[in-house]
C-alpha cells in the first residue's frame, strides 16, 4: 500500500512517501473487530504463514504459529502482517530511492524506531478501516513493538501478546548488535552505505560484514545446551564418511583432526558459516544498521526516568507475556520486570515462563506448553469478541 | 632463549628452532625446588609483574597477584613467566622468518596446541636446570596449560593453580572463537595471512579484523551483570558536557538520543570501540587464529572416548581449583567436571566458587576471597617445599 502523506519520526526527520507491503490471512468480520496485527523482528517479514501458488512448504516466519486452525486460527481472525520501513522485504527501505533526492537513500534512509513503525502500523490499519485490533502479537523486537502499540494506540488494542522480549535491551544485547554493525559498516564493500547499483557503478554488497553480524546473531540466538546437545565438539569431518563424502572432498579420517586455523573443523563452525552465507545473499546491510538501531533506542520507560511502571500506566489492553528460560538475549527477568510494570498498574497480565532449551530461538519453535497457551489466549479473544459484538 | 632442536608438534609439524621469551622473579633456592610457572592466557605475556626500569605502574598481566609479600609471594618462589610459541611478545610466531624457507611464516607458522606449548615450556625448564616446579598456576587458557602438564609431565608438578578453566571448550565457546577469526581472516588485509612487510610491500595489518575480534572478546569476559552496572544504557553524549567536551566535538543535548547508525550512541559502543582500537594496533592477526585455535582443541579427555575421570587418572599434583560465579565463557560448571574427575581418581583437590559479579575477567580482578585463597595456597607449597627439603 502506498503513503503519500509524510510520515514524522521520533528523529525529527520524516519520510515523504513510502510503500509498506503487507498480507493478509482470514476474513474481516461485519463489526471489523477481529483484526490481529502480527510483526516482525529482525529477519523477517509480512509474509507470516500459509502458501504462495505451487509451493508446498510454507516459507511464512511463523507458519506453526497462523492458519486456520492454528493457535492463532485463521478461521476466527483477520490476521495482518505488515513489513516494516526500512526492512528489505518489500516496504521502503534504504534500496529504494528517495523522492526528495532522485537516488538511492542507502545510508541516507532516516533512523526508524519501533514508535515510528507502530505509527505506520497504524495508518495501515486506517486505510484498512481498521480502528480496533483484537491483538497485537510479536516475539522478540516485534514483541516490544506490540508493547508499544499499547502505549502509543492504548484505545485501539484489546489484547497484546508480548513474547521473548524485552522493555529495552542491556548493554550487553546492545554490544552483540553494535560488534555486528562494526563488521558490516568496516567492511569495504560498504562504501559508507552507498553501495547500491547507481550511476553506472555495479552494486557491492558488504557480504563479509553480514556474514561476521548473523553469525553473532546465531550465537546468541540458541542457548549454549542447545549448541553443545546440536553440535557439541563434533568435528566436520565426522560426517565425511565414505560414501557419504562428495567426490573430491578433503577427506580425512572420522575423528581426527585436522590442524588448520582458517578450514572448518567443527560441526558449529560449518553451521555458522552456513547460515553466515545464506544470509548474506538476501539480507541488506543497512537494514540490518536500522533494525539493531531500532532495537537499542526502544526504551519506553526513558521518558519517565526510568520508571516502567509509570511509562505502562497508559497501556490499558489485556496482556499475557511469554519467556523461555534459556533465551539469554532476552532473558525472563526482562519479561517480568513488564509483567510488574503492569501488575503495579492494577492491568490483566497473564505470565508463562516456558522451561525450554532452544534459547531464544524458542518463540519460532513448537513447543505445546506454549503453543497451546497462546491457542487458549486467542480462544478467550474469539469469545470476547463474541460476547462484546453483542454489545455494539 | 634459543632452542636450536626441532620441537615436534601434535599435527605432525615441527618447528625447527626457535625462541622463548622468558621472564624470571625472585631466586632459585639452592634444592632448585621452589620454581612457579605461571602460563598466559590469549592476550597476555611473558611479563607477568613488576617494573622495568623508568615505569611507575607494572603492565604485568598479573601484578596484583606475583610480586613480594603477594599471594604468590617472589620473596620465598622463583616465579617464570614464559610467552608461548605463536604469540606475538617475543617468543618466535608467525610475524618471524621461518628458517626452512628464508621468508615470514604468515599463516604457514604451523597449527600450536596446548600440549605443545607445555613441551615448549619443559625444554625451558630443562635448559633452566629445573626439573621439579613446585607449582603451575594458570588463568583461563593458562589453566588448560597448567592441567595439561599435570597429565603431560606429572612426575615434575607437585601443585596446579587451574583458575576460571574448562576441560575443553563449549560449542558456544567455539563459536565465539570463530566468528572472530572469520573476522580477521576475512578482512583483505589479511591477504591471506601474509600481510606482512616482504618483497618490498609494506604490511598491512587486517585491523578491521582484530578489532571485531576484540570486540566479541570483550562481550564474552564480562557478565551482563557487570556490563549494565558499568555502562547499562548510559549515552556517551551525557558525557559531553559543558567543559568536558573537546573543542568542536559534537555535541549535542546530554541525554538525548542522536539517531545515528553509524556513529557511537550508547557508552558501551565506545568502550568496545576503544579496546577494538587499542587491541588492533598492537596484536597480530594469525597470532589470534592460533592461540583460539589451541583452546578449539584442547580436550584431554578425546583420547579417552571424552571419560574425563580417565583423562585425568595420570595426574598426581595437589590441585586449586577457582572459578567465578558469573563467568559465562568458562562456566564454574566446567571447572566442577574437572574436580569430579579428580576426586573420581583420588586426588588431592581443593575448589572454590567465587561469588564475583565480573565474569570471566574476574580472574585478573583483586577480590579477598580468591588472593586470599591463592596466598594460603602457596603458604602451603612453601611450608611443604620446607618440610620436604629437610627430607632430601
Amino acid at each position: 500500500m502506498h503513503f503519500s502523506d509524510p510520515l514524522p519520526l521520533r528523529s525529527g526527520a520524516s519520510i515523504r512517501a513510502y510503500d509498506l507491503a503487507y498480507e493478509t490471512y482470514g476474513t474481516l468480520n461485519a463489526e471489523r473487530s477481529n483484526a490481529v496485527l502480527v510483526l516482525h523482528a529482525l529477519n523477517a517479514s509480512h509474509h507470516l504463514a500459509g502458501l504462495y501458488a505451487g509451493q508446498e512448504k510454507s516459507d511464512g516466519w511463523w507458519d506453526n504459529m497462523i492458519g486456520p486452525g492454528k493457535p492463532l486460527d485463521t478461521d476466527r481472525f483477520f490476521v495482518i502482517g505488515v513489513n516494516n520501513l526500512g526492512s528489505c522485504f518489500g516496504s521502503t527501505g534504504p534500496m529504494h530511492v528517495n523522492p526528495d533526492t532522485g537516488r538511492i537513500y542507502g545510508s541516507d534512509f532516516p533512523v526508524v524506531t519501533v514508535e515510528d513503525w507502530v505509527d505506520a502500523q497504524a495508518r495501515l490499519l486506517d486505510a484498512l478501516q481498521i480502528e480496533t485490533l483484537a491483538a497485537v502479537m510479536g516475539g522478540s523486537l516485534g514483541g516490544m513493538q506490540a508493547l508499544s502499540w499499547t502505549l502509543q494506540y492504548p484505545q485501539r488494542v484489546r489484547n497484546a501478546l508480548v513474547i521473548a522480549s524485552a522493555p529495552n535491551l542491556t548493554a550487553e544485547n546492545i554490544a552483540f548488535n553494535e560488534v555486528a554493525r562494526r563488521a558490516i559498516v568496516t567492511d569495504p564493500d560498504f562504501r559508507g552505505g552507498h553501495f547500491y547499483a547507481q550511476d553506472g557503478r555495479a552494486e557491492t554488497k558488504p557480504k563479509r560484514g553480514l556474514r561476521i553480524a548473523r553469525m553473532i546473531g546465531h550465537i546468541t540466538y540458541l542457548s549454549d545446551d542447545v549448541m553443545n546437545e546440536k553440535f557439541g565438539r563434533e568435528l566436520r569431518n565426522a560426517l565425511l564418511r565414505e560414501g557419504a563424502a562428495p567426490e573430491g572432498s578433503d577427506r580425512v579420517p572420522a575423528g581426527d583432526y585436522r590442524y588448520t586455523t582458517q578450514d572448518v573443523e567443527f560441526q558449529i563452525e560449518s553451521y555458522l558459516r552456513y547460515q553466515g552465507d545464506k544470509f548474506a545473499e538476501y539480507f541488506d546491510a543497512n537494514t540490518y544498521l536500522l533494525i539493531t538501531r531500532a532495537l537499542d533506542y526502544f526504551d519506553p520507560a526513558r521518558a519517565f526516568d526510568g520508571n516502567l511502571s509509570r511509562a505502562l500506566a497508559r497501556a490499558t489492553a489485556n496482556f499475557l507475556l511469554v519467556s523461555f528460560t534459556t533465551d539469554w538475549r532476552f532473558s525472563p527477568g526482562r519479561s517480568r520486570e513488564i509483567v510488574k510494570a503492569l501488575l503495579d498498574n492494577r492491568r490483566d497480565v497473564s505470565y508463562a515462563e516456558i522451561d525450554a532449551p532452544h534459547g531464544h530461538d524458542a518463540f519460532l519453535l513448537d513447543d505445546p506448553r506454549y503453543t497451546n497457551l497462546v491457542r487458549s489466549r486467542f480462544e478467550r479473544i474469539a469469545s470476547e469478541l463474541e460476547s462484546g459484538a453483542d454489545h455494539e
